[in-house]
């Protein structure tokens, strides 16, 4: 309990407390907050009035520079345990029966300076981006887009149930929630069946959503040294929620054999709050069952430890009609953060603090909890209905998609808030 | 023709002046310099003591901030114009006849402070890569891979004459030239006809090269704004080469259907002086012929426009024996840079300033003249014959590959000097 009041419903608890980057319109600087309620506490101000003056002196110390930064990168890779102290501190400080409470809840001053309505902060992108990678973890996703590109029968690759299949992305496009989505132009086959295959270019007309958790890497290991499964957990600074856009037209045609690249690069979207590792660290259980024989970098000691996040995508029409299009869950991936970082780092790559993973879209056992609409339309044959009337293959221009998650219950809420995209239509070429 | 000594088979000509980064025993920090044949001319040396003031009010205004950075991302983000003006700056600084005599040919204290035997500086990465993407536009390497993968029918997919293939790569691991390179583990099979399939974890046994050009980008597109064919000149800074390490064995497995991933983030070598574009503007001619009709935004106005690059791999092994594997040239690419810069912008994909674009392998039209020992060696069925009497079908422990690439001619080269990496026997696992 806070003695700052926070709403029932809200997905920033006092259980939760993640980290973004904000700028307000009397301060247009980036800058670090944490989520709290409906406000926004502004660590750079929150610092610069001794706010942190009983934190630990290791906190402290940092305080100054960490929270100044424009990015949470020089947080982040001061390591779990810092995130840990700051985390700890701030709870305590917000806390009903906080042990400072001349420090800040009976300091108006410094309410006032750094206690902002969150309506009124701009979110920015938490983290630089060094590289991005985007697995592919949701089971139920490859076999069901395998399923339309190859059949069911050769739907997942003979690696798949070994091995966290994974690609590079593009971290250059990795955008924050609210970033309007362009149309992309690109090479497709107006009629994939015929012969020879000669492209049109043209704007996308199977633009898609793809519903992922992502995760940010918070620690380096040296180029050459894999991280040991039962250590990686030290690499995860935190979660956020991501759309990774596809225009599933352009992929078709490009992905072989190399993997797919404008189908992608276009854009990858994420929540602005990155709710640390901590904070989710008891929301975690079974994956997907996998019967395959692990090698032994990939088993780890401790089991079941898979996210499992509530998640829900809602497309907003560009008349404003609303429909929750899917409910889902990130317990349906088969491989936990840990496994993908083992795995990641198994040839010797170095990740880096600020480094983004994307799970994969994570789909569940029906149609109602597919992760993108390929899925749900069968590969756009049959379209989906809407709450409105209207209905949906892919999407639209004007066509707004919204993920929510969160884990917890009512009153104790960790949640990501949402990532949203406005698809925007293609512009004229040159 | 320079009033400083430059050997006539100098890759570091006049008419070449690349830029990189070095330190020196004496100041270890990073700074930007020039090659100028066995010298580098340590650029933040050479701005402190006002050797630019005799250069264009632009250069004299931005020379302190870009020559004291770390890495040349700042002077590559002012632009071609810019990158010009510095260049023509510095060869008349350095010419026969320069105008300036006593700025810096008669300034002996600048000259001992500036002018740095090129034996004793150690090169640094020279740019901050943001994101690495390697394309697939050496036509003969795409069809002999193909062919060991897929038989020679479909050795080139359908899309591959009309779009420049490419994927996503590992920026975190783009090492200058002289880094070791550790042999990774990864999940291979070790015999890849067996059903089931199981992998085993295992350092490569097929850990290869790829000899590569690479670009690196200086100018940002807004997100959602591709860039017209004929513009993109202007986004290139400069070249370097290229040394793509691939772990086959990985490869074969992990890479359907998203494309390669640890079997390539091991590491990527570079070479340490990136060669302006201006450097090469004469050094361009048809790449290889495509009889395909190209969609508008790859057709160039300016027709070959692809880089001949003269392009030789020496192969060293423990014992010092040097076998020169592989002579080919650049011009064996299907696709110009620009044609590379449009289409991984048609989706809207933003560039940024750093971005780093591999050619993909380049191989002529013989074994003589391949890419990578994948193609020499048949898949490594066939064992190359080294000159000590040795044999290869992919690289051993100890093994150092050395890539060099030139144009023009003797006495006014302009060359990349070299890439170099040391293969080191894998790491034990945790």
């Amino acid at each position: 309990m806070s003695w700052l009041t926070i709403p029932q419903s809200s997905h920033f608890s006092i259980a939760n407390l993640p980290f973004g980057i904000i700028s307000t319109p009397s301060d247009a600087t980036p800058r670090p907050a944490i989520a709290i309620g409906d406000h926004a506490l502004d660590l750079k101000a929150f610092t610069l009035g001794d706010g942190f003056s009983a934190a630990p002196s290791d906190v402290q110390k940092h305080a100054g520079s960490v929270f100044a930064a424009p990015t949470l990168n020089s947080f982040a890779a001061l390591g779990r345990r810092f995130h840990r102290a700051v985390r700890q501190y701030l709870r305590a400080v917000l806390a009903f029966d906080t042990p400072h409470p001349a420090l800040f809840r009976d300091n108006e001053t410094l309410r006032h300076e750094a206690l902002l309505p969150r309506a009124q902060v701009r979110n920015h992108l938490p983290m630089t981006v060094g590289d991005y990678t985007d697995f592919y973890a949701g089971k139920n996703h490859a076999f069901n887009v395998g399923s339309l590109f190859r059949g069911p029968a050769a739907a997942l690759q003979p690696n798949y149930l070994h091995l966290p299949v994974a690609y590079h992305g593009r971290a250059s496009s990795v955008v924050v929630s609210g970033t309007p989505v362009r149309r992309p132009w690109g090479q497709i086959l107006r009629d994939p069946a015929a012969e020879p295959k000669v492209p049109a270019l043209s704007p996308s007309q199977r633009l898609d959503l793809e519903l992922e958790m992502g995760m940010f890497v918070c620690r380096e290991n040296e180029l050459g040294s894999p991280v040991a499964v039962d250590e990686a957990d030290d690499y995860v600074f935190g979660y956020v929620l991501v759309n990774d856009w596809s225009a599933r037209d352009l992929q078709a045609w490009e992905y072989i054999p190399l993997g797919p690249f404008t189908a992608k690069n276009l854009a990858t979207s994420i929540s602005p709050w990155v709710v640390l590792a901590d904070a989710l660290a008891d929301a975690k259980g079974p994956g997907i069952a996998n019967d395959t024989p692990l090698l032994p970098y990939l088993e780890e000691k401790a089991r079941d430890q898979v996210l499992h996040v509530e998640l829900e995508v809602d497309l907003i029409t560009a008349e404003g009609d609303t429909t929750t299009i899917s409910r889902t869950n990130s317990r349906f991936l088969l491989w936990s953060w840990p496994q993908m970082i083992a795995h990641h780092t198994i040839s010797g790559c170095n990740l880096r603090p600020g480094d983004l993973f994307g799970s994969g879209t994570i789909s569940g056992e029906d149609p109602t909890s597919a992760g993108c609409l390929l899925e749900r339309t069968g590969g756009g044959k049959t379209a989906m209905q809407l709450g409105s009337g209207g209905e949906r293959r892919f999407l639209l221009d004007g066509d707004t998609v919204v993920i929510r998650g969160w884990a917890g219950k009512e009153g104790a809420l960790v949640g990501f808030g949402e990532v949203s995209g406005k698809i925007l239509p293609a512009k004229p070429l040159f």
